[in-house]
């Protein structure tokens, strides 16, 4: 248990918490059976499980919405199967594709600022005092925030160790590798750590030496020729649907893709290290761990443009 | 990722869910900075970080209720020290410790049920939308499960690995070991998977082969004369209150113990093995991976009386 709990720019007094990491003003609140509601409203029990537990999952990207409020949500269905990946491996019932398209639908019908927004759908396994009640599903639309946009620029990292092996998730599937639950506490904890020391972001790192994932993104980099990932499956790292995208429009743009471990120090070596989401698209690390990486600055904003961003 | 999904005793509908894990009726809510409120009001934000990220902590002990109205709170007072040492983990403000005693006591004024039930304290960093914003806080009240009254008299459990060695969490505190954090997706999904193979509960190993603890208990074994448990600290295991109380009270009682790292066939080899937890008390582990364990029936029954069961 580690009890320094020192912290930067946030003095810790009683009643106040921090909220470094993260902080959207989420502007727009629909649930899933009800519809749109007063987005500071009260949507959740006190015995649901998303809370008591953190047993359910989530799903986030981008919105654009055009100045004749036109909206255009990223990678929508993908990111839906992905859901359902999630609920299967939660042994929750699959999502109701149809509802989930209505209520996002709902939602942004009454959000007409042109621009950039997060739209982050959630589900839980639902109350406990109800056990054959529904689940819970809430969709949140909140705008991109300034912080991601100045990340988009570059990153620093730090690497921090995830405390498993590079296959210790296979054959182990309640340990919830490639599941994006909402039980994210160590992810928002690294990411605070990393704050403190004066990084951005994290790139967690398996016991054995490879690099794995950062908190909320993927960690994509170039070698021999090649654009890098890591595999998922034993990593229990998360299919990143922002980097599956890049990948394919790479490989049409002429770019070879590839999955691999890799570790530290070929980070260090690489032409190039970037993190991959759905907020940030495909981010430059020009830091890691204090020092200095290369930037391909033409490559990193070809990459960029074919992810979308 | 696990895509079997096969379940026991439920179907997989669309819109049903299943939780044989857990299942607590929960009766009587309050919130922190509110008071009582109705059980079934929705008390959460849909941004809060609670639900957002599990990002947050709880306890849970028992309560006894006499048929004259009176309660008497198990070990509130240690269980508000590791309230405060897992919000120092997670960089959260100390929990108000006058409040919470108020707010549980509003919350046991309303509650006149003769006998047990279990008192939950759960504390999440607020809502992403409100950054100077408070601490959520709810406590909530639901009588004793059939499923824990039942579990009392002996428990099947199944070993399943956790991923992590037994020093992962060594100056690691991003890992959040020893936290009672509200992300307790793998503990609930572990659960799920013991059940669906016919058995109780779990013990999770370090993948270097140690007993580490159950997802909501500590293990204990009786070995050389002496009653053991795993230690904390490096394993991440959470330094379990009933454990130390039971440890006091034995030692008192002429029961030698101590902290050891097992290996689960040293368990199958004991004279005697535990679950010990604030809802369960200390119950007998009687079959694990399906072969029987030794039940000392006599001391199994000293012990749960030594723990106030």
């Amino acid at each position: 248990m580690g009890h320094d709990g020192f912290m930067v720019g946030a003095a810790r007094l009683p009643g106040v918490t921090v909220r470094a990491v993260p902080s959207a003003a989420v502007r727009a609140v629909a649930v899933l059976g009800t519809g749109v509601v007063d987005a500071e409203a009260a949507v959740l029990g006190a015995d649901d499980l998303g809370l008591t537990r953190g047993d359910g999952c989530f799903e986030a990207t981008r919105v654009w919405t055009g100045v004749d409020g036109e909206h255009r949500v990223d990678h929508l269905e993908p990111h839906l199967d992905r859901f359902g990946a999630s609920c299967a491996a939660l042994q929750l019932p699959a999502p109701d594709r149809a509802g989930w398209r209505e209520l996002i639908g709902q939602l942004l019908a009454g959000w007409t600022e042109p621009g950039e927004a997060m739209l982050k759908l959630m589900l839980s396994r639902g109350r406990e005092s109800q056990p054959d009640g529904p689940v819970t599903g809430i969709a949140t639309l909140a705008p991109v925030t300034a912080r991601v946009l100045r990340q988009r620029e570059g990153i620093s990292a730090l690497t921090l160790g995830r405390g498993t092996s590079s296959d210790a998730y296979a054959d182990a599937p309640w340990l919830l590798g490639g599941v994006k639950s909402l039980s994210y506490a160590v992810n928002v904890a690294a990411i605070r750590v990393a704050q403190q020391r004066g990084a951005d972001d994290v790139i967690f790192t398996s016991s054995d030496g490879f690099v794995l994932e950062a908190p909320t993104a993927a960690v994509l980099w170039f070698a021999g020729g090649r654009l890098l990932t890591t595999p998922t499956g034993g990593t229990g790292i998360l299919a990143s649907i922002t980097q599956q995208a890049l990948f394919t429009e790479a490989e049409r743009d002429g770019v070879r893709t590839g999955y691999a471990l890799g570790t530290v120090e070929e980070l260090h070596a690489a032409d190039g290290v970037w993190l991959a989401s759905s907020g940030r698209g495909v981010a430059p690390v020009h830091t890691l761990d204090g020092r200095p990486l290369r930037i391909p600055a033409e490559f990193s904003a070809r990459l960029a443009a074919l992810a979308g961003f």
